[in-house]
């Protein structure tokens, strides 16, 4: 008799809720997992609100976790039942060409290394299982909490990817456009890669004030006027080295392209789902030969990446607790969770749902 | 009293003659040259008839070119009158800060170490001065004429820089987008840089044959459809790993980012003064997460440059004759030339003017 | 009932012969493969009779090997009996942290990419295993011979690393260090990767006539004196900027250290393992400061690698028929091939069996 | 009349004095300068009393500087008299063909770049010049003092070069061997570049506590027993991400290659003057076949360097207080400070001189 449980889903754009589904079985690399925390993503928010990813029928939600093995494959190595892991939000599948070629996050297709409440049911569930366990799955790290780990997952993660792609470099003077969680840790990994100016781009004044406690210089107000300007006005009109795009929507690139000096490099994150197009001025990219790099990307995932973050926080580098402003308890409250996050109040940066 | 001389100029958009000039004064690094074999480029063409660098005034035009050594300043070590050199079409300023991190093509500013019949005076003149002589003159390389020497300058540098900003590697398929002279650059380098296809974009008989002499795999026609498509249709609908944007416009974009693979590069030598902006449809670009990289550039100049391209005709690797189509001899018939490339016969992929 | 095959194996340092161990069972990444054209190596000569990795008993030879799937497991997606492919020397484990960091062959620990005939038993058998073959093998590249596809795992590999390892870029004088068979290959790298200038080391008539047909500018003899001198004498006291070392002992990093000029690339691919130490003379380093970068390691393997060298086949971009100086037919001829590799004589470059 | 200077010189291996010299003329990229303050390194030292360059006589010591600009040169456009600036050790000619490379340390020759108290007076005088005076000198840091900003020269530079080399990564676990000045810094800058643990090896208490200070999450004394033991005990038996060399002689990267994982890498600023050789066993490079990367090489010099570390002082990302553990005032003490250097209490990191 197939074991059932219970998962929070999106129905259909526009709606969610709870729904039943059959445990999923373990492949022989596979690993199945019970949370211990969740996290609810402003992604989850544009999949199911906004339609992001196109229709999803009754596919289980969330990305963010820490979680409990409960079972492993016949192939799984390094992990057993009752070890307690970081699961990242891109699982890729390391033998495909995209992973030899460096791109894992897009194993199979484009963006298909993110399985979880993409293409696979997500992990806001009883039980939810993790493809290449060995590959995927990360220890907890030493003394670090499952909520401060949590946040590694798609976070930290793509908040560093900025920084990497932008590729900051000593003494750097750095934009980084987006101060939501993401954007806070773009600034965070700035300040960690050596940037020397951090000019961040914000408005909501808890946001801003962990924007400073993370590093940056100097946080300026898109209502204020023209990002770029306000750039030009504090780097003496020279721009900047490096852009981190960390929020906003296909008109963002403008500025960014604008705040850049030539031969300088902009490294985003964002989604732009919503957006029909990326459109960048011909004469401020320099009529084409500008050298201002635009790339635009997926994170990196698996379980190097959240060994190797996870580090950062076991030594007390970074510190996520400021991301965390909001705490529910239990299955129960998943749902005012994820509506709050929809709602986004000012006082918002990330809440975390303790389940297990 | 001032030494006088002659020069084909940019009198202001749309117009074009000889004015006379004095003799350039030399500088304590600057050395004065007096051409040997020059070339029209279509970016003359463009600066006059289309305006696309704005207004200029009695601009002596022309950046490519083979010339002596006439004088030389005080600091100069490394050449002396007489010498037979090369000169780059990017002479950059080396102390700059933009050189020293590695972007000398924009010294002292976006683009400017693209100095001749950009901000400075040009090659089409009786005697024209080099900046910087130790850094940006090259020697004429062993056993090369001037005439295929004279193509180093704005022809081989610029498509060989595309493939590096496309960072080719061993067996990738590569998009070669325009196959006139820089775009037959571009697939000369891909071969020489271990492209395993080559598909090239062109309609022109005599770059298509050309094109596939340097090691095209296949050409496309544009006028067949859409790009994209065809490259889907030659690659199993894989798409390629790197596109070197050769020629057209803004909207090429769309197609080159359509025709590369998740993870994959796009190197852009053209100049986009003609086009008011760059669009890069969202879906195409993997709603911003499919790491396709997107690098428009000006290409590196001076002596190095030229010296290690140089090298590459000296030792046979690369035959730039079939480049060179069309023949004048003399001053008197450097306007004929510049005719010809405004007017670009079918024929036509690149003319010389032996004058000296 | 086991089913039983025979194997040519290693019986212990210094001794080699037939053995019959049971058929590799297929686990579910896992393919079973049936030979159809191998090739000694001189690895395998070292390891039996060098006692190169240390001591083995009973271990199958050989690493280099075209062959047919006879079965597949249940996870492998795109490949299936009867399908001809090309078996690379290094399969790694692509889920492994070493893998995701970049260095797949060393995925597991030290080497424990490379696995046949090293850490498992090899090719020289009737049916042998690959380990995650959706991830290692590579289809025979169409109108490829399976002969010369055999030269792909473990010749045309390392030389092309050894490229990748010095980073060649346009216009640069390479070193190649040795030109036996993966020496040759270096030689063919640099002149795809766009190499001038490539000075060649080797001696035996039948290596120096390949190197000069796959690009090498220039030949020396090591029995003309110390390689350096030589070196310098070629290059106007300038040295090379980049070496590839592909033959001789701890000692040739000596004359790689010495012929490169500072802040060039040395990339290693031979085996120290007969060496007991690398020495590089301080003075010639530049005293620790002279940025002369020293790369030694082990190819990348896997299905990517091998696809990406198999469309140079394909398109003609590389000719590996030089290389094959013998044939022999039949398992029957086998032990005289490896005896031959052992022996060495003058114009053997390379040796192939056609055994299925 | 030639105008007269005082300054501190080698006469000869062993001995030093003051010795008067015609204040430098200025050419027309040049600068005179006057020092304000100056600062001993144990490169002097080593100058000196172990001949560690070779004979030098009468020449100027000293290449660690703040000063002020007395005169400028006719195309110097950045820089006038009164001007308060930083002084790099290393002042490159940016037009030479290594400049344009990215080696510009090894312009014009093998360490070249490196001029003062190598191959020109330094530092320790009344007057001495600067080459290219606006590729090399950087205005003094906004409120940073000329005793913090002399320490960018090179203890800083360096410093943070080695961590560059080893190309640290987030998370990363790096050993830094070596914390005297240099090895702090380097410490300093894998915490600054995202490096979880941090290993230091050291035995001196100031700099064992000055280590921790700047973020070495262990510290190791190689006199309890090899590194490479202590390393492992420490990680696992995993080795390190990365190495740092910021002291000891040619033995050291014995333990370097042993402490490294197969794929790291080791950067080295030190210099083996001292030592005839660099061994490696091969055993601990992988055989040859690890992948453990070796870069040692000469820090980056000029004016971008300067200005972007000097930002991590004026930001307050990096703090360069503890490691000034001696001052001393006016010319008259700057041969007791010299000979502190040379005879290094075990309480001494740095001293400086303020003479200006």
């Amino acid at each position: 008799m197939t074991k059932m449980m219970k998962g929070y889903a999106m129905l259909r754009i526009g709606a969610t809720g709870w729904i039943e589904k059959p445990v999923p079985v373990c492949g022989p690399m596979d690993a199945v997992l019970r949370p211990l925390v969740v996290a609810p993503c402003t992604t989850d928010i544009k999949t199911v609100w906004q339609g992001a990813l196109g229709e999803r029928t009754n596919m289980i939600l969330g990305h963010e976790c820490c979680a409990e093995v409960t079972e492993v494959g016949t192939l799984v190595k390094d992990f057993r039942p009752g070890d307690k892991v970081v699961v990242p939000a891109v699982t890729p599948n390391w033998s495909s060409l995209a992973a030899q070629a460096g791109q894992s996050s897009h194993s199979d297709g484009l963006l298909n290394g993110w399985k979880y409440s993409n293409s696979a049911d997500g992990v806001f569930s009883e039980y939810f299982i993790c493809n290449d366990a060995d590959g995927n799955l990360a220890h907890l790290p030493n003394g670090v909490s499952a909520e401060e780990a949590t946040m590694l997952a798609d976070m930290v993660a793509p908040g560093f990817q900025s920084v990497e792609f932008a590729d900051v470099q000593f003494g750097d003077t750095v934009l980084v456009i987006g101060i939501g969680p993401v954007g806070l840790m773009a600034v965070a990994a700035s300040a960690l890669r050596g940037a020397g100016k951090i000019i961040a781009v914000g408005s909501r004044p808890r946001c801003v004030a962990a924007a400073k406690g993370y590093g940056a210089t100097h946080v300026i107000n898109y209502k204020d006027g023209p990002i770029e300007d306000q750039v030009f006005a504090l780097t003496g009109g020279k721009g900047v080295d490096r852009v981190c795009v960390c929020g906003g929507t296909g008109e963002v690139f403008v500025s960014a392209v604008r705040s850049v000096k030539p031969g300088g490099k902009i490294g985003s994150v964002i989604s732009l789902a919503m957006s029909d197009k990326l459109v960048v001025p011909s004469l401020d990219w320099g009529f084409g030969m500008g050298n201002k790099q635009i790339v635009g990307g997926a994170m990196v995932g698996g379980r190097l990446r959240m060994e190797k973050l996870g580090v950062l926080l076991e030594t007390g580098r970074l510190n996520v607790k400021p991301l965390i402003t909001h705490r529910f308890y239990g299955w129960d409250q998943l749902e005012e969770a994820i509506f709050l996050a929809r709602e986004k109040p000012v006082d918002l940066i990330k809440s975390v749902i303790t389940v297990g």
